[in-house]
C-alpha cells in the first residue's frame, strides 16, 4: 500500500469557472481519482478551501507526512502563501525519505526551490502545441511510454530552466516556436527522490490524458521510500538539524 | 601554444563538386584556417588524399599524438576504413589527457563508439533549419554565446542519442518538425576531456559561421590537457594496459 | 521471475585446491546457490570446465543472452580468453536492456572496458582487512544494509580506478594502510544497467558472507530490464548497428 | 586580476590563545597572505572583529559582492549569527556567477546548506591522521597534487556527508580508524561555481601546509566567473528572483 498525499493550491478551480469546468474537483480531485486504486491510498490538502478560505498550514501536518509515501505538489500564484514552517516540515520529511512530486508550476514553490538551491526560474509564454520526448525510456517512470507525446496545448515551459543538474533527464519539451525544455526531471537529496513534470497548466485538461497519468502513477511508485518508517534511515528524526 | 590535429575523411570534398565548393580546401582546411592563430598551431590528417588514395593509418602517428593537444574528428562514410591501430592509438592518448572533439556525423566513429561504449546511433533526416539552444551559459566551451544559435539549414539529428550521461549538456538542438537533440555534450574519459558538437552537415557552409568557430576554439581551449607529457599523468605511457 | 546467468571463469577453482576449499561447487555454484529462489531462476557458464578444458564461447549463445535478465561476471586470470565474438554478443544484450553485476576482478574483463570505454586499471595489494562504507543507504541495492560492512580479509583494491564518473557511488571501501576505493558504483548504459561491486577475492569466503549476498540480490533485483522482450526498446534488435 | 573575498568567523582566534598561535593574523589572514599576489586581489570580512565585537552584516555589501570574483567563507560555531539578508545577498551573487569555496566546518553555514538544499550533516571526531587521496588528478583544482596529501593531525569528519551528488569529487579523505569521506567536491548551482574543501580545523596549522595552499589557489583559479559582470549573464541582477 502507498499513501499519497495531494497539495494543491485550489485557488484557480475556485475562482474561475472555465478552470472549474475543465476540473470539477479540483486539480488535486482529478490527480486522487487517477491514482487511487487497491495499492494506492489518497488523500488531498489544498491551501485554499472550495469556499476561497485560505489555509496558512494546508492542512498539513507532521503526522500526516510521517504516514505519507509520497507527496504531490501543484501551486501556481499563492506559494507565499504556505508558511515556512509548513515548508521546513515537509523538507524535513523528503531529505528522510518521503518521495516528493512538483508538477508544472510548483517550479516557483518554496518547497521546490528551497529542495534546489536555485532560483527554479523559466521562460514561459501562452499555449501552444507541445511535444515531449521520451529520451530515457527504460528509466521506470517512463514505463509504457512510447517515443513521444503530443500534448495539443501546453502553456509554453522553456530554457533557460534554472535547476541543478538533474540525476536523470527523462523527456525533453519541444514548440513550434523551436523552443525547448528539460520536462521531466528526477534528483534525489539525502534520502528523499523527487521528480519534477512540467504539463499541467490548470486551463488545459492535461491531467485527464492517459499517458500524463500513467507517468504520475509511475513517478509515485519510483518515488516511494525504501523504508516505511523515516526513522530507520535517519535515526534522529524528526528532530534533525537543518 | 596549443597544439591542435583536425581529421577529416576528405571523401565528399574528393568525389563531390558541390562539397568542394563549400569546402574548398577541405572541411579540414576550413577549420584550420580559423583556429590558426599565435597562440594555436594545426595540423591536419585525411583518411583520403586530395587524389581520392585511401590511407588506413590517415596519416597518424604515435609521435603525432604526443604532440597534439586537442584532436578534431569529422569523419561519415567511411568510418570503418580507419585502422584498430590507429583507433587504440588515439584512443590510449586521450585517456592520457588529450583532448578530443567529435563533429557531426563522427558520432559513429570507431573512436568515439569506443569511448562512449554505446552504439551512439540516433534518428536523422534531411535539411531543416535548426535552434541550438544555449543552456549552460557559464560553461567555458559557451562563452561569447548568446540566448541561441539558429542555422539556416542542418540535416536533422534527432534523439534518441544512445550515449552514456554526458557529464554536461551544453546546447539542445530544435527543428521545425518538433524534432529535438543534445547537441553539444562533454564527457571526461581518465584524464581526458570529450567533446561532441552536432552541427556541421558537409553539404552547408555551417563552418563558415562564426558563432559556431567560437564554440569549436573555445572547446579547443577547454578539452587541453592539464600537464602537456603524458607521462606525468599517466607514468606508464605510452605502454598502457588497455 | 527473474533469469540470471552467472560466468565464471572457473579456473581458479580447477587448479588450486585452496580455492575449491572455499568454493567446493565453483564460485559460480556459490552465487548460484544463494541466488536461486522461488522468484530466481539462475543458469551457469563457466570458461574453463570442471576438468580444466577451456571454451572460447563459455557456453554463451545469444538464445541463452534473450533469456537471461541479468548477468553476473566474474573472471581474472582469463580475460582474454573469452572471444570477441562473445563479448559484441553480451554488449549487444545490455545496451537492449539486459543487466550486468561485475564482481571482483572483472574489472578487467574485455566486457566492462567495453562498456566503459576506459581501462579500468586500478591500484592492487594483497590481503588485508576491509570495511565497506555504505554511502547511499537509500539505493535499491543498500537495502537492508547498515552503516558499515566489515571484510576480516581481502585483496586491496585502490584508487585510482580509471572508470567513467559513475552514476551513483554505493559504497566506499577503506583498508587499514590508508587506501580508498569507490567499491560499488552503478552506471547506465542505453538501456542497461550495470552495478559494479568489488569484495570478492577467490582465495577469501567472501561470497559467503551474509552481507555480501544481500547485495548481489538486490542487485539482480535492481538491474532486471523493464521490459522482457529487448525488441520492445530496441525494435531491430539483436541486428543492432553497433 | 582576480577578486577574492575571505569571510572568517574570527571566533576561536579572538578567544582561544592555541588559536591565536597558530593563526597570528586570523585564518583569514593567513588565507589572504598565501592567495595575494600581483593576479589576485585579496579583502577580508569577519564576524568578530579582533575585540570580540560581533557584526551580524560581517561587512559584507551587494557592493563588495559585486567587486567579487570568488568568494571563500570559514565558520564553524556561529553560522546562525550571519543575518538571513546577507546570506540571500551572497547566495543571489552565486547564481548570477560568483564563486564560493568552503572550507572545513562551513559545511553547516546558512549559505553552504542554502545552496545545497539539504542539511550537510556528517560524522565527526577528534584529531587524527588523514591521507587525502587525489582521484581526479587532471581537474584544474588538482593540478601539482601528487597521488595523495598527509595531513599529520586533522579533526576527523566521515561519511554520510549529507550533501547532493556533487558534479565532480576530487579527493577522499581516509582516517586511521577506516572512516572515509568525500573531502574534495564540486557543484554548479546555475552560473556559480562551488568547491567545497575539508581540511582546516582551526587548532592545527593546516593552512599553512604548501600542498593545501596549492589547492585553494587552483580553486580561486577554476571557480572565478566567465564574466565579471553579472548583467551580462543574468540581465535582471541584482533584482532577480529568488
Amino acid at each position: 500500500m502507498t499513501r499519497v498525499t495531494v497539495f494543491n493550491e485550489n485557488y484557480h478551480e475556485v475562482i474561475r469557472p472555465e478552470v472549474r469546468k475543465i476540473y470539477n474537483k479540483g486539480i488535486h480531485g482529478t490527480i486522487a481519482e487517477f491514482l487511487q486504486c487497491d495499492d494506492t491510498e489518497v488523500k488531498t490538502v489544498t491551501l485554499y478551501d472550495d469556499n476561497g478560505k485560505m489555509h496558512p498550514d494546508c492542512g498539513i501536518t507532521n503526522a500526516l507526512l510521517q504516514d505519507t509515501d509520497v507527496i504531490i505538489w501543484w501551486g501556481h500564484c499563492h506559494h507565499e502563501k504556505v508558511s515556512d514552517e509548513v515548508v521546513d516540515m515537509i523538507h524535513n520529511n523528503i531529505l528522510c525519505g518521503m518521495g516528493a512530486i512538483f508538477l508544472h508550476s510548483a517550479h516557483h514553490s518554496k518547497l521546490f526551490k528551497k529542495l534546489m538551491g536555485t532560483t527554479c526560474n523559466l521562460n514561459w509564454r501562452d499555449g501552444e502545441k507541445e511535444r515531449l520526448w521520451n529520451i530515457n525510456p527504460s528509466h521506470p517512470i517512463m514505463q509504457g511510454i512510447g517515443d513521444y507525446i503530443d500534448i495539443p496545448e501546453e502553456e509554453m515551459y522553456g530554457e533557460r530552466f534554472q535547476i541543478p543538474k538533474p540525476d536523470d533527464i527523462l523527456m525533453l519539451g519541444t514548440y513550434s516556436s523551436h523552443e525547448v525544455f528539460r520536462s521531466a526531471c528526477v534528483w534525489q537529496r539525502v534520502y528523499g527522490k523527487i521528480f519534477y513534470f512540467q504539463p499541467g497548466h490548470e486551463t488545459y485538461p492535461i491531467y485527464h490524458m492517459e499517458e500524463i497519468q500513467r507517468i504520475i502513477k509511475n513517478a509515485v511508485n519510483w518515488a516511494k521510500p525504501l523504508y516505511r518508517e523515516r526513522e530507520l534511515i535517519c535515526p534522529d528524526f524528526p528532530k534533525i538539524e537543518l
